[in-house]
């Protein structure tokens, strides 16, 4: 059977959670939290439906919520996004990077992105027939090495993916990471496609240094972000995008026949909900006490830790106890210890191994105790 | 700037549905209720929501609800679908149609459908790198010829595009449809994706003749239906795929990076709600009685209608009484009668115009009565 992605299999995360959930293991593999969001938040859904709001949105998103939207950013990061041209609210951020790469990426193009990286780019932009060039982020801390990019930007560089907070590292962008970017890319029609699902999650006082927070850089981005990801609510499948007109409108000729419009009374409850800050602006600090937890747990563990600077991720590292394959570390603290995390070698398209394991700490306390137990036991 | 798809506009549905809003017109248009599902539907979300099913549901979907739906198809079509590799809960109809597109249809390959048609099947097949074959449906009775299907089978021929109840003429396909269909596919690889949203909604007591009624055209063909349309809530953007499991296997590729699941508690809800077959089973009778109401109501219109089969639809002819383009009579219905319909022409990629103009009937009964009176003075 001609498959256009032949040598694609299930995502990880699927791959993953049926062998966790086989084993009952203790699922710090997704980048999901298990515990309730605002019950608030819960209550603006219910209201929404009662109120008849279950009808198709229109196909950009709920105005007010796309209102909010604009001016969280403004605020935060100093851009203007017009509401009505520049703004898309996606059913996930997922559909937001799968439009945006659909709409923008032409057959034949390249596109620049860095790994390890989430699983969906590059099948995404071989799906358009375009070519993904992967570089690798220098460990230990997976920084870009901008002189790479340089080299590896050619006349047919349509676009450049990054994604800060870094899905699965938890390293963010510095200042500095933007200007360079920004300097590479000027007087050229390259397109930044800015994976932010993580805006929110950044630690220790830092700021996000996001596509939105440089004017140049904005000028050229697709932003993407996440509601599940911000209020716990992975499975409403809710997101947004933002970017200057003449590329939003290419975005939306995709988004309009792939999905239309996102679901309406999560919009509808997004709306009320963020129209209190804190809501999202308290996300740093509370996510930042998992991640101290979970380091304070793992002290007397055999593994060592990686920094994590922001979103839901710990990286740790065995090859000093152990010689085994990343995936052979996984599928053991799996089927013998009954803790479940993704292997490293996931992350990137040809397998290579760090002898890194990805946690994520967006668990409740309980879970993460459990968690951090069954791994300080590993030999 | 160079456009993906540069001939492609914002979709009819958000035009029609901007302006009749700004002319606060009685709203014919979009195939979309005004009207509340069942509170226990909504109490079903809700309860969901409360006990914690906020996270990412499993990539195809939340098995009971699969479950339910293998046992509907078997009992109502005969056809067995495996529950774990044969259905995909999709984010919408319009997501399982993309995703089912993008998967399957490869570069260069043909694919035929039918016009008038539903507007998002050329554009996804476009940007596959593919070629959309349309080919008109015979007036007035809008039926396929398949002698003309015949001949426009090529060796590159991918996949036919087929749609029954169909939008926007409400016209249904019958048992020898079928079978012409499967005497032309026969012994080819011709994949049929098959839009059945409607499969609840047939009139005087015919019986929908879906793919899965037919065991030659089942194996080779992609199903996709909606949640949304049957159970009165278009904006909650879940829906399903049934297809052999080497086509699923294809479709999943894509689904997994573009959506990664659907919506959760509202799946969860649905599950629920399809435990009792009265709720979808009693659709068709609910929709016969609204498009006969709006028949009755018009008949002392100038419209001439024709007959509908099944969908939320009638098309209306003007000719007789007006020689405006369809166009022009849609703006003049929103503009001086504060009516809104949608025109046949953006059914065609040609354009061509018929004289009609689609009316949806799924609106509740002031509605009808308010825009069958708004029709009614039409000059
Ligand atoms: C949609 S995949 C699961 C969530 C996630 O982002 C991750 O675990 O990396
Ligand atoms: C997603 S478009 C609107 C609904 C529909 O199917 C129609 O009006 O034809």
């Amino acid at each position: 059977f001609r498959s256009k992605l032949p040598d694609v299999g299930t995502t990880i995360f699927t791959v993953i959670g049926q062998l966790s959930a086989q084993h009952n293991a203790i699922n710090l593999s997704q980048g999901a939290p298990n515990f309730s969001p605002d019950p608030k938040l819960i209550a603006g859904v219910s209201k929404a439906m009662q109120d008849n709001h279950n009808q198709y949105a229109s196909m950009t998103g709920f105005r007010p919520l796309k209102t909010l939207i604009a001016e969280k950013v403004a605020t935060l990061y100093g851009s203007n996004y017009d509401v009505d041209d520049e703004i898309l609210i996606t059913a996930s951020a997922s559909e937001g990077l799968y439009s945006a790469i659909s709409g923008l990426v032409h057959p034949g193009d390249e596109v620049i992105y860095f790994e390890p990286s989430f699983d969906s780019y590059a099948p995404i932009v071989r799906l358009q027939g375009a070519t993904p060039v992967a570089l690798k982020l220098a460990l230990p801390d997976f920084t870009v090495n901008w002189d790479e990019v340089r080299a590896a930007i050619t006349p047919r560089t349509r676009m450049i993916i990054v994604n800060t907070p870094h899905n699965p590292s938890g390293q963010v962008f510095s200042a500095q990471d933007l200007d360079m970017l920004a300097e590479l890319t000027r007087n050229t029609d390259i397109i930044i496609l800015s994976d932010e699902v993580y805006e929110h999650i950044v630690f220790d006082g830092e700021r996000h240094h996001g596509m939105a927070t440089h004017p140049a850089l904005a000028e050229r981005s697709v932003i993407v972000s996440s509601f599940g990801k911000t209020f716990h609510v992975t499975g409403w499948r809710v997101g947004y995008c933002l970017a200057p007109a003449e590329l939003m409108n290419e975005i939306c000729k995709v988004h309009q026949f792939l999905m239309f419009s996102a679901d309406t009374p999560m919009q509808y409850a997004f709306a009320e909900y963020m129209t209190n800050p804190d809501t999202y602006l308290s996300l740093a600090a509370f996510y930042q006490r998992k991640r101290d937890l979970m380091q304070s747990l793992l002290v007397d563990s055999p593994f060592k830790l990686l920094p994590s600077a922001g979103s839901f991720f710990l990286l740790a590292k065995f090859d000093h106890f152990s010689d085994e394959s990343d995936s052979e570390m996984v599928k053991r603290l799996i089927t013998q210890y009954g803790v479940a995390t993704i292997p490293l070698s996931a992350f990137y398209t040809d397998g290579t191994d760090n002898k890194l394991i990805r946690l994520s700490f967006a668990k409740d306390e309980a879970t993460l105790r459990a968690g951090a137990q069954a791994l300080c036991q590993v030999k």
